[in-house]
């Protein structure tokens, strides 16, 4: 019997992905092999590869100024190799701090520069919202302006995305790409590990601008170097062709569900339904302000936090499964990803609702 | 229909692992997930991953003095991972090149160092050969030296591995880890990317000696600093999840094989067949000298190269898949890893000596 997840990544799949991937597991639309047996250069994966590619510019509305390129290592990977790649001949680069994943890009980039603190959303209670483009201090001449858009841990997400003009703007959308629209011209870069909304973990998204490729520092790994890996199609090395494969799985189930807009649409109203649930009672608590709520991460907590393991073994026992907080916050965390059907928040919410009247 | 797949990489995977991945693929034993859906610090991956480690750590015979690790970025990306991690405040590092892989690990080395070919296997005839210990001119305090014990685009492997005492030394075994036995306590590094004979590509073996990694250079990316990796578990980014479950799978497969001993004997007896038929006549040519003929890739030529492109359609009309050479030099390779089953170089030797017959 299959479980609600709520894993914040690697997360809940498509069942009808998984489904997919199991039928053609030995034998790949007649080719005789597993997608993981094809040679990366072959016609058969070639194919798989465009196709996924193509879905993927047009589901995230990418212009054709931007390169999407496939590669390893996760957004931890990227904060060293967005420096290495963006920095050219600067000696700094701007951060907009608004919980552990940015925090970890702006102390990962003071490898490769001067990292500047541009802004930052803590607060007496920890990272709780996303300071507005009028608070961003920038300094003089910052080789880019590095912004997680979706903070997975703490559960900030960022909604107005400032046009910087000429200053590049580098976002870490791992956490919420693909649930709603972006423009993703204001962006110079995106980047992202695919384990929350795109498929499962070992591909890494990146979209980069055209004219961004020139900038890279003579120690930028080859392998790392955007502008060899756009010059190659992703195949530079042999890419991890088995987790592009099941992304493109996911891409064409994301067209079927009705593209981005259709999905974000159902996105706010299971997020609404949530914060809603813990909004209507001092039982349990979210701290981030209203207009910074994530609709992918929800974490709360309960007002008595003794009843904590209590919670998760009656949730656990229902079916709703990886609810436990990050160890850096403790708490509950409710991810609630493209993936995760309506059914599974209303179970969620159900059960909270229930806890709370056994227990107030 | 299955076919028989000579791919050198992706390439072919055990059939009994492919359908136990696909059974298992919606609710791994009653977790009611996928594998590719858990949590990479959850109970049940947890188990995964040290189920896969132990029986790595048993098939390759690993000392307690090395770590094992899972990374991501194939063996392209140790070639600037490696330097980084390696050089400490060494100026050099040697490379015995002996074919295209150990040639770009050299060259990548530039980086970071001032890399010194210590030997080199390269003839009239292009790479022919693994040069023996005694020809090696090693510089006078190299940080470590580079050797690539299997050329997959060359077919050239190394037999002899030397003791160089305390001078670390660093392997790729990319394309034959896993084919015969190694004794790990001559190296200080082993890597390789999965995608011959460990399963899937997307995640890459370290295997590298605790004393090493103290030597990282302040440059080198978290992510790929082998002592952050092995401090939290091959867990300081998300691994790919997916891809160690399928080396773990694979890795069931070669204990129920009986281990790497008893692969050795198949895989010397599967090169024998093909390297005999290759020499018993003038029709087929194999440049490279006995003694470093690699038993996992088989590069070979049509004497009359007009006739490649009629050989490789009347061996997909049999079902004997992805035998066309690398681009780099030509004719035809057969890469014949654990998972390729003598039936397939039966099929194979017994199409070359059909086709032969027909055109001699």
């Amino acid at each position: 019997m299959r479980v609600f997840n709520f894993a914040a990544g690697p997360a809940a799949m498509p069942e009808e992905v998984l489904r997919q991937a199991a039928e053609e597991m030995l034998d790949w639309r007649g080719s005789g092999m597993s997608v993981m047996e094809m040679s990366h250069r072959g016609r058969e994966f070639m194919s798989i590869h465009e196709e996924a590619l193509g879905d993927l510019r047009e589901l995230l509305e990418v212009p054709a100024s931007h390169h999407i390129l496939f590669m390893q290592g996760g957004g931890l990977a990227e904060n060293a190799i967005v420096p290495m790649n963006m920095l050219g001949s600067r000696k700094t680069a701007d951060f907009v701090v608004t919980g552990s994943w940015s925090n970890k890009s702006f102390k990962e980039a003071a490898k490769y520069c001067t990292p500047h603190l541009a802004a930052s959303g803590e607060t007496s209670d920890g990272f709780t919202r996303a300071p507005r483009r009028a608070e961003w201090q920038l300094s003089d001449d910052p080789a880019y302006v590095h912004l997680c858009t979706n903070e997975t841990i703490h559960g900030v997400e960022t909604f107005d995305i400032p046009d910087l003009g000429d200053i590049p703007l580098v976002a870490d959308v791992s956490s919420h790409v693909l649930s709603r629209p972006l423009d993703v011209a204001k962006f110079g870069v995106l980047f992202g590990g695919a384990q929350k909304n795109i498929g499962m973990a070992g591909v890494t998204l990146v979209v980069v601008r055209e004219d961004l490729l020139e900038r890279a520092l003579a120690i930028c790994p080859s392998a790392f170097e955007w502008k060899t890996v756009a010059a190659n199609n992703s195949m530079y090395n042999t890419p991890p062709t088995y987790a592009i494969y099941i992304a493109g799985l996911v891409f064409k189930w994301l067209k079927r569900q009705g593209g981005v807009r259709a999905i974000e649409a159902r996105n706010v109203e299971k997020s609404k339904l949530l914060y809603d649930t813990i909004d209507a009672s001092d039982f349990y608590i979210n701290k981030v302000e209203r207009a910074s709520r994530s609709r992918m991460n929800v974490p709360f907590f309960l007002a008595d936090e003794s009843r904590n393991e209590d919670f998760l073994a009656g949730a656990k026992a229902r079916g709703l499964m990886q609810l436990k907080g990050h160890k850096s916050v403790g708490g509950m965390r409710a991810s609630i990803y493209n993936a995760v059907p309506l059914e599974g928040v209303n179970a969620l919410v159900e059960y909270m609702k229930e806890f709370e009247k056994d227990r107030a």
